[in-house]
């Protein structure tokens, strides 16, 4: 490993993230921990008050998207996501106010997190979701049921995660074919819908 | 240089990012290249539509902040920024609409990038901004007249810089003690305001 980790380092910091990348932090059999350096990892995108239900935010929350730099290196040569992918999505309230700042909104403080993972031979459709309730405490597997998975199945852009918010992916994505049949239907139902 | 890059990419990606860190890209003298790699930095906040005048955004946007990793690395250690760090401010649009999201607003394409480097030994001040007009050709510098420099030297809550808007470092500065006298003053007004 040292050898692997001397030879790629010098090939500078994205490769040498790769040579340190872990395994999964699973804590026991329904619990992943947080991982302790996710800030330092690729940043995907960030959001204010994304859903599919219509219903305002309370309270405001910016999400910031992280994925491990193993993952990240892999998605920019295939398109996809490899095994042991990594997603962290940190929530932060969207403040507005109570700095010199006369308009918009910026991020404070954590609310929660959602990681989602792909782990090809733990889980039943290879991903899952962990919800961690302040951002530090390991995240709670989420239900298969929960229809958090079937909305990613079906209509996220490449293997069950939306990167159609993820600017910087999507052209690689779409480069590579890796573009997901649900997807280029939705894509084409708005596109008819927006004549 | 090697043998440096050798010993300090065992300690992982960060520290081998930093053993990697470059010069400032300058073009001439009143331009600065968009770091290629900029968006494989370390990401310090996203914000929607922050302005000082009060004027709502048109369009609406959502800004993505990246700073070096070396500069990152030695504000974790010193609660400053040191010589020849660059922050990006890359601005994109805040699309509400055209997707399965039923709510708030996603990140889509570049309008344009600020640049912010400290080089104590070419700038009046130490610090100057470059404005690239579409986030891929070089950044043009803001003459130093501009009053986006007096606000930050007024109101930057450490050496010039809006860390106030950034979370993860906010912390960092006040267990240093390098928070700055004019946003303590902020602070100490805007608490009183609330009372």
């Amino acid at each position: 490993m040292k050898s692997f980790v001397l030879f790629a380092c010098f090939a500078g910091a994205l490769t040498c993230a790769v040579a340190a990348a872990q395994e999964l932090p699973y804590r026991g059999q329904n619990l992943l921990a947080v991982p302790a350096d996710y800030r330092e990892w690729l940043f995907l995108t960030s959001s204010l008050d994304l859903n599919y239900n219509g219903a305002a935010e309370n309270p405001s929350v910016l999400d910031n998207v992280f994925v491990n730099p193993e993952a990240y290196k892999a998605f920019t040569k295939t398109g996809t996501w490899p095994d042991k992918t990594i997603i962290v999505k940190e929530n932060r309230i969207a403040a507005s106010a109570g700095t010199i700042s006369k308009n918009g909104k910026f991020q404070t403080q954590v609310v929660d997190m959602e990681m989602h993972v792909k782990d090809e031979g733990r889980f039943t459709g290879k991903w899952a979701f962990f919800m961690s309730s302040d951002g530090k405490s390991p995240g709670v597997l989420v239900p298969m049921s929960v229809n958090c998975y079937s909305c990613h199945g079906e209509h996220g852009a490449v293997d069950n995660t939306f990167v159609q918010f993820y600017p910087t992916l999507l052209d690689i994505a779409k480069n590579n074919g890796t573009l997901s049949g649900g997807y280029l239907k939705d894509t084409r139902a708005l596109a008819g819908a927006g004549k």
